[in-house]
């Protein structure tokens, strides 16, 4: 284990928090840009009292609605000139995750003249690396990505159906201002969407890590064994704020490096996920559902005892057992669990056929690869690796 | 669940981080004021090869030696006066929780005129606040308090026999460089000692704390076995580097927020120990090892769920057994494991006898008490609560 952490996101947490954004963001700026998706911010009643807050607080307010679901980096072009004509000083994000990787690289474009996907890692020679922002506070509406208390974003360009991603100090939140209640009227099938995307943050990094990091492992364990219990009750009653609570709570610390800490991981899953959902538009925690399973049986072959240990601890197999057959046994009931709240496990299920197999893992291969044309993680995957992975999800 | 939190302290972790040292500090200052324990550091080569990385970009150093095991306000204040005359803008911590607590307040004392006992919390009408700090980069070379990377320090009055805290956001360290080879000179019962604390550390919040917080008792949980499964490896090979590592990394997380973060937590067995050490000198960790399982077993009669949950999932306890039994069992073992790696667990191995009693309870409370003479935890305690405890802990 050598590692360099920071994460310097103030973060405030609790039902009711919303009421604090006045004078969380007050600390840091007088005229917000509150960037926010496609309406429903407006139409639950959220937006209106986040600027009653922020009116109390003397922080006047310019809008950036309109975020798509995998944003696009023309909304981040958008959103970046909304701030330089309105002088902003300050980036809000109040919705979901796209919402918030939008605001972060909106923060950084504000200071850089040219295109933003400069910014966003796809392959390319130059790679422009910013080195400011606008302060950002992020008010997630969501419990999925955990993008409010990090410094990553992944950012869609449609017109090369291209999805990628930026990590960098700079883009950390000044703040998260989490608040379960926000999250009350999120459907049934986000919710699920949410709960699979956070325990996958955590599955990507306990396969994918270094070996020797057992507090990580416990830690990585503890968040999953939280979202299996309390995941089903905010599936099943959106109303249950308690269960809200808890499952937020889970996906911030799922990506907020607490868990992944000196693992030094890859994310193979949500490589080959990003390339799903740049061509098919699906919400990507339900892509995480189909692609997880089938990649673990894949990696299993490889290190059972991985596997198996996730099995042992998860779900109680006993230690008997040799570790291929509790390592499968691990992930069918890790299987069941995703389709029990409601999540797809087939591609069939996205209406995503076998015809772009080999397109879907060349993308990946070109955006997320080692440039010897492997896909880190454990174990390294081929192009053939990543087509069977799918294939096997087909149906 | 409702809570604010923010750790903004950077951490460099790994064997070796040592030489980065230099460069870290160069970012914030260009004289520092290193301050030192016992001398330890210079015998063993860390202090040399400290300054020579701070050399190498550009430090000029000061020294402030002779920090005592529990650290004095008297030495804070002679450690402020010299980073004053000096012009130092910067202070290292190159030691173990003392040197590491005595620093952060130097820093803050550097900027108050009066008598920097004023800042610690023991009871006096008029506390004073600091609300700015020279940076301070903490180098520990024991594993144990988590001092590194959290922003409280402990604190002597020799005078009055009073130990005592701050807590203030202005003391959280810029940075932390924690070499887990600078721990490998530690003698066996230090070792064994800073185990105990960074375990108790972590049993403060998990049975003082809030209800429902599932994933900080995870948490918890993971810091406790990793430090029962790697502490007595380190205890017993004091050179096996990776027991160092896991041991030390152990303690970061055990106090630096992570695992007690929103469970609103009291600490009475580290107040308790306070009194006992600010009247005996006795090293924290081996006080600790004495009054926690003497309180656990007082505690359990009042909350059984909770020390059988302990039970069940540290030391695997059946289910079906009745909680109460199970508890105790469960704090049979922890107290056994304690004295497997050499940890006193009486007080009569410290030569502390039953004499004092009354006179540790009421200095507790007078220093920790909530104003209606209880010790806030769970349960609240009296005066007689404590005798009782300390009797249960005689012989």
């Amino acid at each position: 284990m050598k590692f360099e952490f920071s994460n310097p996101t103030r973060l405030i947490f609790g039902a009711g928090s919303l009421s604090r954004l006045g004078e969380v963001v007050s600390r840091m700026g007088t005229r917000a840009l509150v960037v926010t998706g496609g309406g429903s911010v407006k139409r639950n009643g959220t937006f209106g009292r986040a600027v009653a807050s922020l009116a109390a607080a003397g922080v006047s307010v310019v809008e950036c609605s309109g975020i798509e679901p995998n944003p696009r980096i023309t909304s981040v072009a958008r959103g970046a000139q909304i701030a330089r004509d309105e002088k902003c000083d300050i980036v809000i994000a109040l919705g979901g995750g796209s919402t918030m990787d939008a605001s972060k690289v909106i923060a950084a474009a504000v200071y850089y003249d040219g295109d933003p996907w400069d910014m966003i890692y796809h392959g390319q020679e130059k790679l422009h690396v910013p080195t400011r922002a606008l302060p950002v506070v992020t008010v997630p509406t969501l419990a999925a990505t955990g993008s409010e208390m990090n410094c990553g974003a992944v950012i869609s360009n449609a017109e090369t159906s291209v999805k990628s991603f930026i990590q960098n100090e700079c883009l950390s939140p000044y703040a998260a201002v989490v608040d379960p209640e926000l999250t009350l009227s999120v459907p049934q099938d986000q919710t699920a969407y949410g709960v699979c995307d956070l325990i996958t943050h955590v599955t990507e990094g306990y396969f994918n890590g270094v070996d020797g990091t057992p507090i990580q492992d416990r830690f990585a364990e503890g968040v999953i064994q939280t979202a299996m219990e309390w995941g089903p009750k905010a599936v099943s009653d959106g109303g249950d704020l308690e269960a809200r609570a808890q499952v937020q709570w889970a996906s911030v610390v799922a990506l907020n490096g607490w868990v992944q800490v000196g693992t030094n991981f890859a994310a193979p899953v949500h490589m080959i996920e990003h390339t799903l959902s740049a061509h098919h538009d699906i919400t990507h925690g339900a892509g995480l559902a189909v692609v997880n399973p089938a990649w673990m049986r894949f990696a299993a072959r490889v290190r059972p005892e991985r596997f198996a240990q996730f099995a042992r601890r998860m779900f109680g197999r006993p230690a008997g057992q040799d570790d291929l057959s509790c390592a499968l046994e691990g992930i069918d009931l890790f299987e069941q669990f995703l389709r029990s709240i409601g999540c797809p496990t087939r591609l069939a299920e996205m209406n995503i056929g076998d015809d772009l197999l080999a397109r879907y893992a060349q993308d990946t291969l070109h955006i997320a690869g080692d440039g010897n044309g492997r896909l880190p993680g454990r174990p390294l995957m081929s192009e053939a690796d990543i087509v069977e992975v799918l294939r096997s999800a087909l149906k």
